[in-house]
């Protein structure tokens, strides 16, 4: 089983970005964490990049190559027609996660173009977020 | 550890509603595996409703009896402001479960009233949506 | 055959309430003289809830039973996205009906959410309403 | 009692036009067997036409000649002040007919200008949707 | 000096038509005296039509043989662009006239296409509103 | 003189929920010294549900036995249009109370259903507004 | 007969601001030519005030005194409720009048609150609509 | 205790404006009443402006002169900002009063930019909600 | 190969009409030139209404007849039902044509109606928009 | 260089208002150390008024006398039509100024109807914002 | 004569993407037919990038180097302030290509913020498209 | 004191770009202009991208490193969420600067999301804008 996890614009930043929001830990860490629970089970690749482009590139790629992708597409989860079109061009399976719950923020992050494509979406549990998209999309390929 | 698994309206149906967006299992034998895995580390009570205001009385009561609660408000979710007041006011924590993932589906269910005010929300996974809310509380509460 | 006649809020209040609107005439009676004119063809229930979860509590368990509702979901009409769902999710054919024209009325309710899961809609000929949906209730489930 | 039953754009096409929406029946036999039914107690004259102004036209005639009007305005329900003009202006009483239901359909059809003006509706019921606005009609104006 | 007086739909009800907002003077004898007025210095013609179309039709007509439109367009007032695109195509002014003053009615009326390329406009004064935009053609094209 | 006391859902926290918002008090002590006060003009009433079709009945009983309701409904107050018809149907007046200014609050708070049927409102006084209702009422019914 | 011509913000102005808009003539000018041809049939008052709030004393004051108010209200016509109140509140008759074309020019003129409650309107002859207005005024309240 | 009882645009033609809605007594004579209950307790001064930034001078001028004004800001209420910041602005307690219920009348009327900023708000009274609005201060402050 | 070529309102001023916007060559010239160039693979038949009904009865008779219909809706495009119902319910494809770019122009012509049933659509290339529309449908008839 | 710096409502109480949004410094002050640094190259005066129509009073007087008008329109910034027509009919520059930065505040504050007709804009280095403003009137006036 | 071909986000993927609505072939044969057909009159070059800003910077270079850009955008039509400046701000004319009839699928497809500075617009033909576009290109700088 | 100036997309034409909204001076000779008259006060860096993301990854950057950054998004100011974020999520002070006044252009301008999150802005001063933010920069940051 071979899983992507992608992510967007300024989640680079995490540990540092907005603790109140974000959480104290940094991304590398925890994913270090997360791949050494499940690395009899799954194989994993990480990816960051503030870029729109970059990301649907990443996508592209990713099909073919791995069974899933775990996509917090930061920013761009609200406004990119462009990344909502790539996950409904590609045949591997996309899942949403966010850190924080979007709809107890701004207005503007009440919708999700990008999550219109997903298969599924996790949110509001911090980086454990991304731990249980994983559990998901194991559970689900599995299935 | 209690928790309080609580759905709405319609998700009495389950197994025998739309499968083709809902799947065949219903909830009842869903639950029983779910609370399988789970019987060591906490333990659980099941309600559904399809009263609005009868969801209401069973998160007033779930405060201070149980340490969260994992609601599917089904239909209410985009349209019940006392069910959001209800969660705003109760110090239980609520995490928000949907089966399938409402932004792929029709316009008027890509925005949630109830889930401005739940910690968390998991949806898209299918009834495994509800153990990955479990899974995210169980990790939440001991962390 | 077998008909479920279903009114929703404040339909109880029929002949007392807004008769400049909804008319002189209490339901009962109506309900008498509908039923004896297509007593041959049809049995009928008739059931009133002022609560939208007894609503959709009814509306299941007419799945199975009947072979068609007729229901005026009154002012849950225009708001319940969960009465909706219910609809969609029973196998048992539902008709709409109103006793006044409700494009004639007020700007929130030129709209319906109720009416878009329903097969048909009668609306504005006073309690006749319900007498033109039972005959095309039996025309059609008799083609 | 004079009842004009008038068709507005492309229902000269009914039996030809999108039969998963309209059925296969032409408009000319469904209506011999509609006038067949009520030959003893109402006179009918029938008229279509593509042309919005047309429609303005029959209708205005229709006003001293006829006792009621059945009208499927077609596309022009959802666009034309100026036909829900005519009907506010004319005495004859107008009753909104449709084959298929509005509301189930794309959400442009969700209002209907014209039935803002007219008495009561009918819509759903297939071809059967006229004869109920028939069957109302009669009752009504008998009443 | 050359002036057509060009009626859209349901005006040729004048007299007719809901007294209350219109009045009871039909326009055929109102046209007689405000011609009267006029004919030493102005001659007329009078068209009246119930079909967009046609109104597109005159309108194109009077370019090159008339100095100016009195325009009534009725219910496509509010909503022709074909009618509003002739207006800005034809190089005779057009002079928008209505007989209520359709801010004070209806939101629908609020707003006008067709004024959107008209020179001028007068409404509100009853019959009275078309001499007043003679007078002001006159004035106009005088000075 | 008799009046009845109306609260709709989460009121029965009072004193609990939020008293940053809503104050410590709890509605019962309240209610006591409230009819301590009016003991001698008035008998009064207090009623309380979470349920929105519960809240319709009490309303619909309240007629012709109660001389005026004092309504809190809430979060039915902005999405109820079952509550709205049923104040509209029902001859007993009814006075819209709110213990927090909501105009103050969320944009979805600044408007109300309800209290386009009420004849008068008072709110942001905390629970004093249910006493200047009170006091606003028997002005009003006595004069 | 007496009539108060009341002019809102900018319009002293005329003959100086944008005469591509709104022409070359002062006011001043202007309305001694107006009241000269009127003078044996009306008397007249001009007043012009930048102050909404001295408009709405102006026309207080013009309630008893004046049987016409000819009011060009300037910006204040697309955003003053005030003004709209006032002319609401007072018996005397006001007739709106605009030097250019409001519908001509950008999307918030279109609409007109203080329109809302006049008797008649007049826009787009330039000066010549004052006098337009006169015209109709005369004629209206001998009529 | 100090009290500024303040007025905007039109409250001055109480008693002769529409008294349909807002009834036959002039605010003077009521004034009267109302401070002769409420001499022993407190004083009042009262103030009326149709000119919004007046309102204004007067708001400043009552912070550190008055412990609370009551202010009734008519048609202003919808649109101004400037108040809204003004109230914002000061330090003394500013309550929203209507005479007839805003939620009753036009949509625009539905919405409130000055009592955004208010403490607590009373309408639908008729002048009484004046004195509702002088007892719930007394209260208030007196607490 | 059979193709009608459609124009809707407005079009028959053509040379004359802003030629700022539409050219200066006349349609009939133009219609030659195209016709001379393709009048070995195709026989084409030219027609132009100003009415709306006109153009859906062209439309309806081209069915069958035709092997793809070039339509230029004009005013139309933008706000008629009817004609995108037409389209939708013959079988005959449909092309689109605008001889000027609607997006670089006024909003309300950003949107097509009709363009939503129409196969493909050419806009902005003057009259030679008609030309590539018809290569267009030759080469995909032929694929 | 003659250069009038213009405060609309609510800034007199600068140095007293809203502290955390507008800092504590009087404009007085404020003024007299602007003045000091440029009263070499260019000579002042400051006019502040609540009064929108003073405001444009000012404004108009300013025409012919002043080389540049640097605004702060305070909460007229966002509703005044009048205001906007008066900067665009007078021939004096305007340039538009904020203590605070509207676009992080609430959201009526994110667009400016004033500034539309200005030539510039500074706005959120409190009151620097109207050093900056002065210096770039210099720079571009000089310039 | 230099054509640029653009295409961007996901176009890449042509041939293996959505066939249903894309079809099957490759953009990189469909090239290859596309310029052997016009090599004697033409010259071309192919770009393609997922990155918005690669897009600007390709449309920059071709400014001065290429006669005209043929553009299909892909999901950055709809969205993309920052492309929609580029063509304003370049010299060589950019004409918009899509491959699909965007019209006909999604609702956020109906509108194009590209499409507003281009100078035509060719969609719906599949990759004939880009063929018609440059036919449309060649016949308009001939011309 | 160290600032980094950061153009996005299309201001690399500056100069060449629509002079008759831009300006005629290429921004590098404008840039040792403004870094000369400063440079014993502050050292600068200059960047620009037509990439939404390489903005991204250049602010991140210079947080820890600059002590502000004056940035021109261009066309992202009112697109871009991820933007938005990455200003909200780094520590360093951003100024948000335009050359041309947007209020004053196409409405979508009108807004800006990069600006919500900026301590202040600067715009229509031409190139000086960027000098009068520098100016303010220096002016706050000295304070």
């Amino acid at each position: 089983m071979q899983i992507l996890i992608l992510n967007g614009p300024n989640l680079n930043l995490l540990g540092k970005r907005e603790p109140g929001i974000y959480g104290n830990q940094d991304f590398q860490s925890f994913y270090e964490e997360l791949t050494a629970v499940y690395d009899d089970v799954a194989s994993f690749r990480y990816e960051q990049s503030n870029v729109e482009g970059a990301l649907i590139n990443l996508l592209q790629e990713a099909d073919g190559t791995y069974d899933a992708v775990v996509l917090n597409a930061g920013g761009y989860t609200h406004t990119s027609v462009a990344l909502m079109d790539c996950i409904a061009a590609i045949d591997v399976p996309v899942y949403e996660v966010h850190i924080s719950n979007p709809l107890a923020r701004e207005d503007f992050r009440h919708t999700s173009l990008v999550g219109q494509k997903c298969v599924a979406s996790v949110s509001g549990f911090g980086l454990d977020s991304y731990r249980l998209a994983v559990e998901g999309v194991l559970s689900q390929l599995a299935g």
